[in-house]
């Protein structure tokens, strides 16, 4: 872990390019770096917190935190709140529903001298330095430390969660005695000491310690699930590990006395397990049995199996970039979260909207996944875009449910989706309204089959999405006097309207999901009668429900055509307010939503976010040049991007549009998102549909690919920004693989040997 | 209290027509009767719980209630909820804001005999029969109680709240022995165990119980207020009380041997203050004061002040209804709701939504008031109508601050008040949206001056609500590109649509109160230069203020005209969705809300409420007779009801559309509201809207009074139901009295001698 492994092409002069660093402490970003810094697998997820956590930060505060908007309620914890996540481990909120569970704290590991605590507000310090390494996900740190005493220390602390051994979070502190002598104390701990959002969801914690140097934690969690925390304790010198547990947290201290010159390693090897696993076996024998074979592994081959690992992800995901270095490195945090956050092996969660890098949006899945980040995945791992469309086909009984509790037929996917597809979110205007979630994820089932060329998936799982989001569509629709279909009381992918008449994004988007389940229906009974009469039966699927999804399709009304010069976003769009922004929204640096009411902006003309332009994006061929840029001249001054969802969408369009300059501006603001120093974006968490956002916003829109939902072919037309003198990225496409190189002047697609994929089967 | 005493009037034989009577007890309607019988006198109330208590039915239940469709939700407690509030006497909940605390229960007495305690549930029990007299509010209760020992006990409850002494609760147990011998016991208590909404607001409770028979609590509430109950104990024989307290509950007990043919009576005398009161001195001082004083005083004379009250309350408020003797009795079951209700003398107070009565709306203030309740309060009680509109004034500061947080200048009453005039309605999409109470009070304003002709009251006080509020219009109103100012995003009367294009009824409100307050400031800088210069001082108005507001009221959209043929609830009413009544609403008994989902409901044509009759109500010279006709026979059938202010407004406008099928059937439902054993309807306190919309009914429709608002003589256009042989009531109109006497044939209006009244002083 000391030397960095070479990846493939890269040189050991590129730190610049892969290290996010922190020079300097500042306790003002200690949270945004918290999450910016998050570190994971897949499997598990930790927030990048100090090994011994924070002065006046405590983080079992309890309080009830009340279903608000979470854009714009100021969060709790300013300085510190600590993160370690397992998605699927969720417990209930009494007011916010389902959320995941911040769970023990794994890292702990304190330094101490005579009474002296480590502290990095209040020790003197010197020389401080934190990086996050991208290319392996390891985060380090350094400083000297001048304790009371007058011991001056040299101290490196370096963790990194495997991505081979999924279960195993690796950790070592060194300490070089730069002057002095005294006595040294290293503790490590497992601590349940943690609420989520203010809340306990811990039934029992047994901590329990032995002094031959492990630790471990036994969780029992409200919802009923185990987790099993084991610690083994490894130090250079001999030691006597003394126990120090309180009631929830395990802990061992070890004393060793130094003089000038020392050098002292501590490192400790944790082994997380739950009982939700999908491995065999209880889970306590199963993270001791892990540790165990870890210790026979060593150190060294455990950071090979994680690097190597790692080195695999990068090989297809990465996007390089040659000409702006800050944009390259900034793209690559983006990409880092992206192939940190993602399980492609575990259909039973998907993608949470921070990326499991926070608690603000209770690790629940949104629309982000289906039209943010499935993009990415799909050109850059298939079968993780695979696995995000077989959790929603998992959770159809739950879309069944919601259905229900809304007086529907059929499917209805939720607006904020919990483990089992229940909808979760608290306040009623989103759950209620902003419904095109359910149209969202059949759009993306096609982008799916039309990228890969996944024939089967149609007939496998897509069929009954389809046909029992179809079922609730025909519910959800009203009839005109004239006989057209309407969709009313509808909240449109601008959250700043909540009851908009025909929203043009969202009757497209029904429209097309009727369209394809006629038209998957019409060919499944015609090339394959057997696998139509077996979904016929399982869905109970009768001839006129066909015809209803017909007519319906065809009679429910866009609020635009061709002729229409703006796009309106929604029948009744020209009756809302119009809005003097620059003499209400005086700062520009904070979100536009902070200056208004929310009555207010309910009945205004401000957008929360693209709502016409995103329809543009997803259906470019019916919409003429002049058409974009006449709705792109009209939204985008009123619209006031508080949602980070907006930004990319915006970029794209700006290339589109051949306006280099407002693409560059776009561009730098979708990486301020998650990396600017002064917003701290990332303090609750990743905005992990943003990092989508940003992949589609170089793909779509500055390699200028046209959409695979539109194309059989890679096609481009690229717009390199100012000053790009390379952009190259791998691009998994209908089964191939496919290397594309970009100058300013001339592109190339070669298609690479010997890594070709099968859809449905891990690369 | 033994004998009733005679009102002015009455005959002894009418106990049919004063007496809410409950033959034999039945658990599921315990709770029904508990707010029916509610008893209080303006300064405090209790409702109409068994001194015993109830078994199966605790009172100190925690638990979190969330902020919920009130009309919808399901409410705790199905048997028993004991309620005893102090209107001013609140606390914080955390999540629905400020509520009414339910203080200490001080109706506490049990009879015991053997270890066993009379229970309604348990024992054996015959005879039973429970009464309200409307005419004193006493409350009585009989039955034969047959101990396990054998011996038969007739047992008879007396309480009541004194109307003159306001601080006392006079209650009394009488036991006769029928049969048998043996020990009894009777036990008295003052109980701190008491939740409200499930949330404890007692930061200490302190029993004291002295063995002379007297106890007392003293409790402090978590917002600092003190509460002093204490009670002084009386027995017909002579008794060594022993103390029973427990943490938070004083009692006293009393053995006494008793054979066949005894009789035993044993008297509890409760004095309540607190540190809010209006009266000067130390409430605790005061409440033992106020005891000894009503112990001298003497048990008869209590009664003797306290029923004077009742009878003068009762002769400017009753309403004689011959041939109808149910209609009578339950009409003056109202009349008795909106006398006990108010308290005519404390202007830090008004009337809550459920009377005082119940928990279930936390002891808010509503547009009831000014709409639903007024007219009574006008015609009967002028002072009490006066101040009520005082309580505006009061609160004026608090609807400053709510339309600053909404970001507008002026005044914005809050949908749902507390003390200070702060918003705490827990929904947004009423608070927000919701906001015709704002002019709905400038309409009351007007409306107590044109009743009375205390035009002092538009110069000291009425002029700060009339400038405020309209700044707080020219705010809110938008101005389209044509110069047309609107009103969007608008909740109306009607709160099954919450997002409507100027509502109907909401912009003539506005414009009435915009064009007032012009009037007003002219006529005062006219006729009273200095009191407007003082006004324009105070209030620092612009000329160009006046001019906004003369341009706004002038430029408002009314969403009708003369030509209209059916006035659209809003511009925007046409484009929601129709519904199949028939097909959804199954059961007409229920609540339309419960068949379908707020979703569909917000987008569809399905009135919760009078929206457009309630507009017509309020100008109904503003309207033909065709229109009216028009807009019944439109409405009417998409009108659920499912709001208690609807059918009163529906009775008034079928009545003067010449349908007496209708009115009737509306009258019965009026009454049915709060009446009906199927209903339940009181179980959660009194709709006192409806009882004020019950007068309206009877007053407005089937008397067919012209409202004082356009009209300066009463005039009436009378059409008595079928079987009504005589309507007689009591009508205050301009200072003075007037008798109303109609016959199906005939009406007389008959000035009152030497009953005049000054407004402005009580009567």
């Amino acid at each position: 872990m000391e030397r960095y492994r070479r990846i493939e092409g890269l040189q050991m002069n590129e730190e610049h390019l892969w290290c996010l660093k922190e020079n300097g402490y500042e306790a003002g970003l200690h949270k945004h770096y918290e999450g910016l810094f998050t570190q994971g697998n897949g499997y598990m997820h930790a927030r990048g917190s100090f090994e011994e956590g924070c002065s006046d930060a405590p983080q079992d505060e309890e309080y009830l935190r009340f279903p608000d908007n979470v854009t714009l309620e100021k969060p709790r914890h300013p300085k510190s709140k600590q993160g370690t996540f397992i998605p699927g481990i969720v417990a209930r909120h009494p007011l916010l529903k389902e959320e995941i569970v911040n769970l023990p704290y794994m890292l702990g590991l304190e330094l101490r001298s005579a009474g002296e605590s480590l502290d990095m507000d209040r020790s003197r310090i010197s020389g401080y330095r934190r990086w996050l390494d991208l290319r392996d996900g390891s985060l380090h740190r350094t400083l000297i430390w001048e304790t009371a005493e007058g011991m001056q220390l040299q101290c490196t602390f370096e963790r990194y969660i495997s991505m081979a051994d999924t279960h195993l979070c690796i950790q070592r502190i060194q300490v070089e005695v730069l002057a002095g002598e005294g006595r040294l104390e290293a503790a490590a701990s497992l601590r349940g000491d943690v609420r989520t959002n203010g809340m306990n969801h811990f039934d029992s914690v047994v901590p329990t310690a032995e002094v031959g140097g492990s630790l471990s934690l036994k969780t029992l969690t409200e919802q009923g699930n185990r987790i099993f925390m084991h610690s083994a304790l490894e130090a250079s010198e001999a030691v006597i590990w003394q126990e120090e547990n309180s009631q929830v947290t395990a802990a061992l201290r070890g004393e060793f006395a130094v003089q000038t010159g020392d050098r002292l390693t501590v490192s400790k090897l944790t082994a997380v397990t739950t009982d939700r696993d999908m491995e065999e076996g209880e889970a306590g024998s199963r993270a001791l049995a892990q540790l165990s074979r870890a210790r026979e592994i060593g150190w060294d081959q455990l950071y090979e199996r994680h690097a190597a690992c790692w080195k695999s992800k990068w090989q297809g995901a990465d996007i390089l970039i040659k000409g702006d270095d800050l944009a390259q490195l900034n793209v690559r945090a983006s990409l880092y979260h992206l192939l940190r956050a993602n399980a492609p092996e575990d259909a039973r969660v998907a993608i949470c909207a921070k990326g499991y890098a926070g608690e603000a949006y209770f690790g629940r899945y949104f629309w982000d996944t289906e039209i943010n980040l499935l993009p990415f995945y799909l050109h850059t791992n298939p079968q993780a875009a695979r696995n995000l469309l077989l959790f929603r086909y998992n959770t159809l009984d739950g879309a069944r449910r919601n259905a229900q509790n809304y007086g529907y037929r059929g499917a209805r996917y939720a607006w904020e989706s919990s483990l089992s597809g229940d909808e979760q979110c608290a306040n009623w205007q989103y759950a209620d309204h902003e419904i095109h979630i359910t149209a969202d994820i059949v759009y993306a089932l096609y982008h799916y089959v039309r990228a890969t060329g996944d024939e089967d998936f149609l007939e496998h799982y897509g069929i009954d999405i389809l046909v029992e989001t179809a079922r609730y569509w025909c519910d959800r629709v009203d009839w005109n006097r004239e006989g057209v279909g309407e969709l009313l009381g509808v909240m449109g992918p601008d959250e700043y309207l909540p009851f908009t008449r025909n929203n043009a994004f969202t009757n497209r988007m029904v429209k097309f999901s009727l369209e394809q389940t006629i038209a998957c229906l019409d060919s499944l009974q015609g090339s394959k009668p057997d696998s139509y009469a077996a979904a016929a039966e399982r869905l109970n699927i009768l001839p006129e429900e066909r015809e209803l999804f017909r007519h319906t399709a065809e009679k429910l009304r866009l609020p635009y055509d061709s002729r229409t010069d703006i796009v309106p976003q929604s029948d009744d769009f020209a009756s809302y307010a119009d809005l003097d922004f620059d003499s209400i929204w005086t700062d520009r640096s904070r979100p536009f939503g902070h200056f208004i009411s929310q009555e207010r902006n309910y009945r205004s003309k401000a957008l929360k976010q693209a709502d016409v332009l995103e329809l543009m994006l997803l259906f470019p061929h019916e919409f003429s040049r002049e058409q974009l840029k006449a709705a792109y001249d009209y939204y985008e001054p009123i619209t006031t991007h508080d949602s980070s969802l907006s930004v990319a969408v915006h970029g794209i369009v700006a290339s589109w549009l051949n306006q280099p300059k407002a693409a560059a501006n776009f561009l730098q603001r979708v990486m301020d998102i998650d990396l600017s120093l002064e917003k701290k974006g990332a303090a609750e968490g990743i905005h992990i549909a943003n990092c989508g956002g940003l992949w589609q916003l170089i793909v779509y829109g500055l390699a200028g690919l046209k959409s695979a939902m539109w194309s059989k072919d890679i096609k481009l037309e690229p717009r390199l920004p100012k000053g790009w003198t390379k952009l190259s990225f791998q691009l998994a496409w209908q089964g191939e693989r496919y290397r594309i190189t970009i100058h300013p002047d001339a592109h190339a697609v070669h298609k690479l040997e010997g890594r070709g994929y099968v859809a449905g089967t891990t690369l």
